[in-house]
């Protein structure tokens, strides 16, 4: 658990697209940043007031959160010198670069000396048990794609933002770095080991009131033959009522896999149903979901209105036309 | 890889049943094991020479595999002096204890002190890749289940004996602790990080001639909540040209999950072949393997003979009736 709220480490981002996860927490948990740090030189800009360390402390930041892609794959010297001082001023540090916090043996020591902690989202924190497969109480929505990178932490992500502006009771469930430095938890479920994936989502997932939704991010696709076995212990572990299934029209392979074609709405259906069935008989497909980023608003509303015609579920781009539909649909499970 | 051939250390096994790791060696490696090292009190005999240490170096053997369960989880004074000394003289140690060889500081000084290796198999040893999906020439065989424990080891072992003995070019690939101990070496794939587990399994059944057969140990089921994401990376990263289903009758629910059925054959095979397919569009299930290990003969032979009409794939057990008619199959694609 990250302690909230935030001052977003925006470092010397080289451009917009570098500081792709302060983007998210700004996006999704505008409430977790107090402010933004930002280093001579930084073209990345979050719209969130520009706080010194000392500022944001006295804003109330618990943590200061690296929302920023690092040049060469390694933390400088110049951020060096920030997290340093941040540590000793109070701050946690959060990352989810590849270079971990944790192999800093100078951050670490700084660290050590002022009692702050230092969260690597790729590395598990937990010590997860082995799934038993019991049910549970409470609802639980994920988000399975015809491919990877689809769009389904969007997906959820938009879910989780309309039932809380209809005064639902919801927990959007994080099981990549991304998500875990949006929301503060989850499981980095790439980094679990295999006999506890899906025991890690059980985990994830607990007992909660009847009306509760968890609102799980999917991982990879059971068509991805890289990361289908995550996949898979999301649908186990997470036991599922529902799923919504997240497609991207334009893609002409599978991602990374040249010579792989995506499958079918109808196939991913089919698979996913029944593998998600053994663990929950009564899990049902609830909506669809495209990522129409690379259409024009009339390619996008045609492609969803022939979809939803075909499959029969209400089909939307949460992100650019909202999730009201897909929320209405899981309102009536 | 584990240097053979070894001495089996039987310790101070409580009952035949504990010793099962040096048995499976010397039911299925018989030629990977010169002699067995037997402590005061051992109730287990492979009927092998009995052997000190300088006897068993002399016949050649190089490491000193754990072949007995351990008492209490540990690794005991009694069993660490014969350890010590085996290193002292030249021997690698394997095992698949819960209590790592290489937690122990002692044992490891004393490695370290005389150049010897600490295989413990349940710790991956190798940094797997990520799995490509790249197309592999040779030939592939992965045993699937409608349960866990089920018999997928000894079916694959079964038909790499049948197919060895016909002159056939095959390699058996062991995924777990105990196929690992009896070949030397494999992927331990349960303790294997997610996002490596289907490229450990390429990296495991590498590009070969094009009539040598992998045949590929199975772990979990597709139908097993909490192990299920592991045998989906076999099966995307194994890309199987032939499925053999392993099923056992007598079982009321899956092992460890009360309340969960089995699911029938026609289940396991139309999920698994519609999933192996994504990597291998060529994938055929060839035959089945019942374990009627709790049945009577005419029993076994009732059940085969019903399963074979209704399924349409040659059934046999292949423990008790031999794998002729499982390679006969194999051998046709």
């Amino acid at each position: 658990m990250i302690e909230t709220p935030y001052l977003l480490f925006l470092g010397d981002a080289p451009d917009p697209l570098a500081a792709k996860v302060a983007q998210g927490i700004r996006d999704w948990r505008p409430e977790n940043a107090v402010g933004q740090y930002r280093m001579p030189g930084c073209k990345a800009d979050m719209k969130l007031p520009d706080m010194d360390l000392a500022e944001a402390h006295a804003a109330g930041a618990k943590t200061l959160v690296i929302g920023v892609a690092n040049r060469g794959g390694v933390i400088s010297e110049a951020w060096k010198a920030v997290l340093h001082t941040a540590l000793e001023q109070g701050f946690d540090l959060a990352s989810g670069l590849h270079n971990l916090l944790q192999d800093e043996a100078d951050l670490v020591a700084t660290a050590t000396r002022h009692g702050r902690q230092l969260h690597d989202v790729r590395v598990p924190e937990v010590k997860y048990p082995i799934a038993n497969g019991v049910k549970r109480s409470g609802k639980r929505l994920l988000a399975v794609g015809t491919d990877c990178s689809i769009g389904k932490m969007y997906t959820a992500l938009c879910i989780d933002r309309e039932m809380r502006n209809r005064g639902m009771d919801c927990s959007f469930r994080a099981t990549g770095q991304t998500g875990i430095l949006i929301t503060g938890d989850g499981v980095p479920l790439d980094a679990v080991v295999a006999d506890f994936m899906a025991g890690s989502i059980e985990w994830l997932t607990p007992d909660n009131d009847p009306d509760h939704w968890d609102l799980i991010e999917g991982q990879g696709s059971l068509f991805h033959v890289s990361y289908s076995g995550v996949t898979m212990a999301l649908i186990h572990g997470g036991q599922p009522d529902a799923l919504i299934l997240c497609h991207e029209p334009t893609r002409s392979h599978m991602r990374g896999l040249p010579g792989y074609k995506l499958p079918t709405l109808e196939q991913l259906r089919d698979t996913a149903l029944t593998l998600a069935r053994v663990a929950n008989p009564a899990c049902q497909a609830v909506g669809i979901a495209i990522n129409t980023q690379a259409m024009s608003d009339q390619e996008a509303l045609d492609y969803c209105a022939e979809t939803e015609a075909r499959m029969g579920l209400p089909t939307v781009d949460p992100y650019r036309h909202g999730a009201g539909r897909l929320v209405d649909a899981l309102g009536a499970i």
